[in-house]
């Protein structure tokens, strides 16, 4: 097995080229963004009242083609405001990829929901449509035009696909099945920016979506985020909560709701416009890498590179090695192997039902994710490699 | 009346004179701000994880005498994390001043637990202790060692009191006070980084503590906040809970409870840092102001300036006109010239009593808030007048 693993090992190493510890991902700074940014600060406007808040939120529905963009403190703030628009209860019920990073199910924990885990799918690692379909079959009940979940008696009111290191869900397939459900669609585009599913941005095919701009994502603006809606009364209204739900007055304080301080400083929304500015090159050098280790990894025994699914244009945020069924033992050593080795890689995430807190949450059979979970392995995905 | 109206007007432009709009409060970039956010690029650590951040901790343990900071997304952020630190519930009850900005009663909100207002005292704005001694041991009683509300049947788990534009409260007898109860003391230090209790920086005479760096403060980090407390266990937590409470590990992704996405991004500790840098100049500033603004208005009928309860130093973060009893018709008319005039001014805050999430909430008797709010006009503060 060691020959195997260094064999990986050096092709990452003859792929990656690069003397220094590699990390899995870092964000590239080659523009204007210490122009914008010393520009913000001379205009004094620092906070969330600022032009380069407008300026991103244009560029990103510009970009995207989505309508409106709200940005927002991070991805995980769009989550929990998305969650909130849908109207969701402490009392409901939301499906998410049990396969997926933390934010996810924390956004449904803080609204005092419960998530509830499905299976993906090995061609997207996005939550699979058909066996969803069958599985809310079996364990639902359509009552006063909502879907219940007949084992709790809860209301299973909202999904979160996740495109899952920047590869679209199949949408279209997902819209299909949850519409006889009347379940609401929340796509967490965190890692999609700049992924296209049918020559459509990410973000376009549901109620709302949430971005993250976190320093490992595509473009960073330190800590970041944006909720992107078609629906201008959702887009006004996640503006308010944003912003304290506080009644626009030129002296008064009046706030009509639960609110939270949840908007984009414009310091950070003034690295956002100079990164967003780059995006092409950045998801052109994404592309190009991935290529470059497929091409690598083509006839290696036991492995391969995870490619787009084939009506997408995806960002290949994150690539990932997909070790084939029977080669599961070897992922821990190439983990210990290329690490040691100054190259970072790292196993997908912990299931979510496995954690302590969503230990006693309901879930379909998740065979798949478990799966993948001991067969996927991250690899350097920087642009600059 | 208008000639009044007219002379205060006249008066606030005579300490100001500026010709241009005159903000309520805006930053000053003086120092390194520039420097230290190119620096914070070109190091290309612009997230959470970055040396900034850990500097502007260190800088605000010397600076305040607490113990441990941990910097966050806002102050709202701080709260909310603190009130968790109090091990805080749905079922409970957290006495907050009526009086006071809606990020407090959010906070409380967030956890879904219940605010319950208590009155301020016109010598700090802040909480009057005894007036609380009494109402609590009227509606509440003791049980299993905590204070039950009697009427609600809820556990009154924590009190926040807020240091009104930078001015303490009197920590030493509200301490006393709720000691008796077994109330956690979080003291809302939003508006008081600068300001002192009897020589101690406040932050240091509760459980925990929350800073704001919003725009609008002395010190800004575009958005930001720190949680301060002297208890390492609950420092650590702190960090714990606001970097998604994730077990540290070179690859694996384990999270072992709800947490949170909470830490301050490097870019944003940058500014903070270059801004902290110059806070006695800040401070020095502010107070002359204050003093300018005192001997401006000391023989004007029917108005004077807060001053700083005796045994505190204030930073003056916002300094405040006083209408007296009997001169409250005054309050929209002196709003309306002066605003028109461009010299920003605005009222106290509406007491979170009378907004609509919040009207079924426990109260006490509120007559000393009800009576300010319709005396207390805010004016311009900006540390460059």
């Amino acid at each position: 097995m060691i020959i195997k693993t260094n064999k990986i090992k050096n092709i990452l190493k003859s792929v990656i080229n690069q003397e220094m510890f590699t990390p899995l991902h870092a964000p590239i700074f080659e523009g204007n963004e210490i122009k914008y940014v010393t520009d913000c600060i001379e205009s004094n406007f620092v906070s969330s009242v600022g032009e380069y808040v407008t300026r991103l939120e244009e560029m990103l529905q510009e970009y995207t083609g989505v309508k409106y963009a709200v940005v927002t403190v991070n991805g995980t703030a769009a989550l929990h405001v998305s969650l909130l628009l849908c109207d969701l209860k402490r009392e409901d019920e939301v499906l998410i990829p049990a396969l997926t990073f933390i934010a996810t199910a924390n956004a449904v924990s803080y609204i005092g929901a419960t998530p509830h885990f499905v299976d993906v799918n090995e061609n997207t690692l996005g939550v699979d449509s058909e066996k969803l379909d069958t599985y809310l079959e079996n364990i639902s009940i359509m009552q006063d035009g909502y879907c219940i979940n007949k084992q709790s008696g809860k209301r299973i009111k909202a999904i979160v696909p996740m495109h899952t290191f920047g590869h679209p869900v199949d949408m279209d397939a997902l819209n299909k099945v949850v519409e006889k459900y009347n379940i609401d669609v929340i796509e967490d585009a965190a890692e999609s920016l700049g992924s296209f599913y049918k020559d459509e941005h990410t973000g376009n095919h549901s109620k709302l979506s949430a971005i993250s701009f976190n320093g490992n994502k595509i473009i960073t603006t330190g800590g970041g985020g944006a909720i992107l809606t078609n629906d201008e009364a959702l887009a006004k209204k996640a503006k308010h909560i944003t912003t304290t739900a506080k009644i626009p007055h030129k002296w008064e304080f009046n706030h009509d709701m639960i609110g939270y301080n949840y908007r984009m400083p414009a310091l950070n929304a003034a690295l956002g416009v100079a990164q967003l500015e780059q995006m092409d090159k950045f998801v052109e050098k994404k592309r190009a890498l991935a290529l470059h280790y497929m091409e690598a990894f083509k006839d290696i025994e036991g492995v391969k590179i995870f490619k787009e699914p084939e009506y997408t244009k995806s960002n290949y945020w994150l690539n990932a090695l997909i070790l084939d069924k029977g080669y599961e033992n070897m992922r821990d050593e190439i983990l210990q192997v290329t690490n040691d080795a100054g190259i970072m890689t790292r196993p997908i995430w912990t299931l979510m039902s496995k954690l302590k807190m969503f230990k006693e949450s309901p879930k379909m059979d998740l065979s798949i994710s478990e799966s993948l979970e001991k067969r996927v392995i991250n690899i350097p995905s920087g642009a600059w490699l």
